[in-house]
């Protein structure tokens, strides 16, 4: 799997995954192992909204799927219908009040929304919104969507729910939930995936399919960019109400994010990452003895590194399982602590050796930098590093919570001053043309904004 | 003290206290001290939210006030302006999103409201704002306040408090606060009190005065019905914008609710229960031997009824004070369990005795049924019921938690069915004639509903 | 009741209760309940060891007995017989590791020792068993007498226990258990109280018989000074194997320790407080207006005063019993802050009064102060502090926490310095005398120490 | 790193790890850090004792390392020499009485043991230590070595270690730690590893140098079978008391245990693996398309039989990262649970393939089985299992908590018989010679009963 969140001084944080099932008498359950499926895009908060005749039920907390949702909690969950969240930070502060899923009660009775993705006019919109007297308790653009909702004049939650979404601008992987029906949207460029499933007769959405091979539901397809489908008593219903456009999904869920037993954007996420490691070593050869990867994130791109330049594999760096949430620094002396803690090169292995190194992506290079150190005193002859993504140069307005420009190595240095910076024998990054030769070479329905610099919008402010 | 929350199956619940500080570097931890003085009055949750800059920092937790603040949890509340609130259930269930102080933030930026009370019109008022789009995130009547207050178009901050007052009915003691105000009101008919005073230069606000003993605060004064007083660094400013009204302030409030060693509504709580007692002994004389008390709520009013009778007080029934939150009941065989792990009476002193007992009042009736054969059981020859408040005919519609009009037991029994019910050889209820006499006889500015049936006005549903 | 854990800097400390049960298959919910009775006896720790089949189960943790015995806990506990203890420090640090019951194996299968007094010559004999190659786990007396009863030659355990005890000298009060018996015992001057008693069939032992009030069960007799009776499948069986002496049953425990609702060294605590209460007065007459007590230790004996006085007994002091296990001191410019917590002057009471304060002890005299000065900011025109017990001069070496000889007030002070150091107009103790007439006047069975010097021995080192 | 607790029905346990320090001012924390890295020896509990001026300080919790060494507990250990212990379960159940380092005082002053291994005369000693009059509190084998040692006529420490070591049987590194001195032991056999290193003038002990590397220390050696060193102020000091025998190393951890990137035995770990591989693959080819493993415990041999097959080798399981210590088992009608959760086929990859599925060892065969099922729903077209050790076929009595030996498939079942239970095409032992063969042929110092029957020694009862 791509994650690793004790590294995270140098690399992107996913944001969210959301999950919704509809028509089983155990949803809360499912919706909590759905989510375990998707801890890896958020480990901050989670949140599960049930709804039973009418009436809906929430538990929204800081902390681990498996910390929150304990049998006595998820008794509190009645019904058959129900959404869920996972949540990184983004936009709004590591707060309770910005767990999600979101939930109100307006004219029409509750609403629940569970939403992956960022939105470019969130600010100018609550702004509108106050001025005409709404108040906002949490700092989410989520708490936009509601108050859209409840003022539109839309007769039907899904009128109203198409007219709020056609206000907003920006990435949006959404679930809404009424007392009895389940509304899912994405996008019209598609940033964030959202797959629909069946389990047995029940109906069940997810960011990715990793979470319905948990629960053993079988894939029907991913919702299209621009599709909003409305599941409830009379069946499924999709329409696609907004104006076409050339899809723009995030190509950093392929390179990072996702799961690599997962299929999202209707490719295999592992194979799109062993394929970006043979381009990346066809554009970036190196003479050297072996190739290792930083796991657990550059294993699958290695692999394709390794295969390229007939290489022998090895897993040259050893994980520590165990970290916990908080840990002491217990003392100034030991050098790359943050890093030693998480992983260990495997000495008896490296010594003496000329070693390429694979990671997914470099993003402030802190942590690139302590790793190649701790490779030199494993006693690696030679360090070549190679990274199956091209190099990030600008920020994620689309709901991926990268650094400001100023701390992305690559938007200030050039791959020469990289390479030195972090003290490598030599650097490779693949190519954007790499990157979309890996997606999928003719059509590219892909956003590479944070590598090429090609932002579909802008942030308003 | 008048309260234990443990024997509340036959008591009223207090469901609010508030208190608010401006101008004290130490705003968050005054804030904190204030609400333990005045934890009596809501046991279930706590909150404060201060305010640095214009902006406001809020922690609201389920809890006991000292089981909340600890130091790292204070210091996250920055500010020389705070208000906070503790909390039992009346409207709105025991769970975290209605914790109070609510907090949101609108057009003029964030406000922050603590409110003890209860709104008649509040059901109306929301669907009325939800027809407008209105989106609602608790149960809390607080919440149709914030609305009203981010609707209104009036230009001040105050002016939109009393633009949103002037729609609502019912009661309400309340803090406001802005990123830099506090405003301070009590409702027309003053059901709830609002005291005033000085710590240094800093200016203190709280239910009741025993919060300024805990600080060292000396008494201004209390709020008038009807009074606005705002607090901010122009100065104190007040206003009386309602058209005046009798007062009907809570009666209960001093037969039960304030703590003994407050002044409220302008009277010693002490004095007021002493007096009750007397009155009530002669009302309903004795022939007995001792006169003991249910602690510690009755013990004022017994001191009363002892003297007047002439006859020893003594401390006949002892506490337990290490109950906890949750308490296992291990065993179906063990009679009257739930008073039993609370009080014992000292069989020694009442063996053979003609005893009175002495309670502030009766609601449901089972624990005083349970204590009179607790009484029996330790030995007691005559068991002779005086209560210090008339019989509770009606429920509160004004912020006490009282349970519906059929559970209550003088609502549906005489006074002689009671007696037998209970199991005395005599009850007598302090009159209504006597509770006003007690409560000061010449001008009458009490609401006494839950007694007398004369509601100042009705739920509208 | 008698105890104030919160104001314990002027206070003794009680340190443990002890309770068995043998015969009942819910042995471990009735110690549960037994030990929540006698919780004022001890809030640091508390554990249940219970036998079943010759095998025993325990749980020992810090904190109060409601706080630890939770339903899944106590289920981890079967059988029908089983000892429980609450401790307070004495001997042995805060520490896990000094919780109780002790619980080993020896050659004879495993003992439990529930164990409430302190041995005045442990430290000869734990250097004496260390020499003969014993290890010690912790720092408790009560080890000692496990080594004692492993390293006897006696056959049966109760000729282990007898030969264990005949070495060891001071105060204890003792529980032991096997697999399937319960033993129990008071040491010749029977210093601690222990009652046994009877539920349905079920025998019950405790430190106090508000232990068997709680769990309905009756009174049979308090084990003599020097008892020892074993109970087991064969019945209950008992011997007096040590000489026979004068007893010295603490004194202290009616002054202060016990539960104004227990009969112990077969007397009614009530009685004695409040007989002592009219001693005093009769010693110390004071020409006042009112008479008022610490609470809630000083309110039985207050009672007396007041009668003898022909003054009225007022609650001049409101209790807070919302105080949890942690406070944080916020601010130092609060004065006599400590106090202010827990107590509250009811000042329209005391205003322009001469008030009378009775408490049951002073040790350190520091609380003492800050009461007299909180009654004098309350308005109080006099104060006349009168003590229902002698001045303490001499610690205690039979099983109570007192602080060091120099600590106590009394010790270095006369009365009348102590009475400048109080800040008080009048101040009277209850003489020795006078306490020993409030005991019994005839004979007099009781050690008062800590108040005569009359050590029945001293500590060995 | 071959450690995957949650997968461990189909695993053996390991039970300890242990780590010292001497002569560092931060030696709690460095303990911490160690036992930290040693955490895969252990996962149940830990604890680390420290020493300053003669005094020992101790602390032991249920719980992973991270979880009970936060700062305030790490401050209650002061002092430069320390010895710590992370354990599962073994010996002894699961409670914290059973947590080390084990902790006593005896004549000699304290004594703190940490303890790696099993005795298998333990039951006896006990009993000849219980005829003496010794008390147990525990259910540790460390017990019975503390009660040696301190009935020892030694004069010295060291020479009552000895002593007591030379009355015990079986597997046993140790630590022990008096008020200013450290002495290190491993049994004869040298079944657990033991290693000696520096960190700056500091000395370091620790069951695997793993530790070092995370803190920053260089490995010296290992201890020899049979030696002990004592450090103490005079420097440090080696004897090998006991009668010289061939050493038994358990070649389990080499094959399980031990982290891939420690050296022990004075061998690579990871080449041990790696080589063990290659080995497998040799006895065992397979004309398959691809070579997984089971992570992360497999991945190191399967690279070794990947490459000796000559055929890719890809991460065909994904791990889920974020497994809490308890799980809610939601549904029945899930299949495979306790293993989807914790892995993930990815199918895009197996779909349609002849697979060869690597795993280190199979104990039960309980995961085995659903593991093939999940390759097989994936869409493998073959299975083919390799194994890279011998058939379990009977327990260890060595410090190893495997399952009793009527659950070992392996007893009960031919590897003909194993392979239908599986559901595998094919399945393929590593021999017990080619074992040896990856342990270096020439010399054998290894321990492998429970691969082959040769028991160095039996369990006494």
């Amino acid at each position: 799997m791509g994650h690793d969140y004790q590294l995270d001084d140098d690399h992107f944080h996913d944001e969210c995954g959301i999950f919704g099932i509809y028509g089983h008498r155990e949803a809360a359950n499912i919706a909590y192992l759905g989510l375990f499926a998707l801890q890896h895009r958020g480990q901050e908060s989670a949140g599960i909204v049930t709804a039973l005749d009418g009436k809906q039920y929430q538990v929204r907390q800081m902390g681990l799927v498996t910390d929150i949702f304990k049998k006595p909690i998820l008794e509190q969950l009645p019904g058959d219908i129900g959404i869920g969240h996972v949540r990184y930070s983004t936009s709004g502060g590591s707060l309770i009040k910005n767990a999600q899923p979101f939930h109100v009660t307006y004219s029409k009775g509750p609403l629940a929304i569970a939403h992956n993705g960022n939105l470019t006019n969130a600010a100018r919109l609550r702004r509108e919104l106050e001025a005409q007297g709404s108040i906002f308790q949490s700092d989410m653009d989520t708490e936009v969507l509601a108050h859209l909702v409840a003022r539109s004049k839309g007769v039907k939650t899904i009128d109203r729910i198409v007219d709020a979404l056609s206000q907003v601008r920006g990435a949006y992987s959404c679930l809404f939930m009424t007392g009895d029906e389940i509304i899912a949207v994405r996008d019209p460029y598609g940033f964030r995936p959202l797959v629909l499933g069946y389990l047995g007769d029940a109906i069940v959405l997810a960011s990715e399919t990793c979470a319905f091979d948990l629960i053993g539901a079988t894939v029907d397809r991913e919702l299209r960019p621009g599709e909003i489908v409305s599941i409830n008593r009379y069946g499924v219903n999709h329409i696609t109400p907004f104006p076409k456009t050339m899809p723009k999904q995030c190509v950093f869920e392929l390179v990072y994010f996702a799961r690599p037993d997962s299929i999202i954007f209707n490719q295999s996420v592992y194979d799109f990452r062993r394929r970006a490691g043979r381009i990346l070593a066809e554009e970036h050869p190196a003479d050297a003895d072996l190739v290792i990867s930083v796991p657990d994130s550059g294993l699958f791109s290695a692999l394709g590194v390794a295969e390229q330049l007939k290489l022998p594999f090895e897993m040259g760096m050893i994980r520590n399982h165990y970290i916990g949430r908080t840990f002491i620094e217990p003392t100034q002396s030991i050098r790359h602590f943050g890093v030693k803690l998480k992983l260990n090169p495997v000495a008896s292995l490296l010594d003496g050796k000329r070693v390429v190194i694979v990671d997914d992506s470099i993003v402030r290079g802190t942590t690139s930098r302590k790793i190649v150190r701790m490779l030199r005193e494993a006693g690696a002859r030679e360090v070549h590093m190679r990274v199956s993504s091209p190099p990030v140069t600008g920020p994620c307005y689309f709901g991926i919570d990268t650094p400001q420009k100023s701390e992305l190595i690559a938007s200030t240095h050039t791959v020469a001053q990289i390479a030195e910076s972090l003290g490598v024998d030599s650097l490779g990054y693949l190519s954007i043309r790499g990157l979309r030769q890996a997606a999928g070479a003719a059509e590219y329905p892909f956003c590479d904004a944070c590598f090429s610099g090609n932002y579909p919008m802008q942030m308003e402010e």
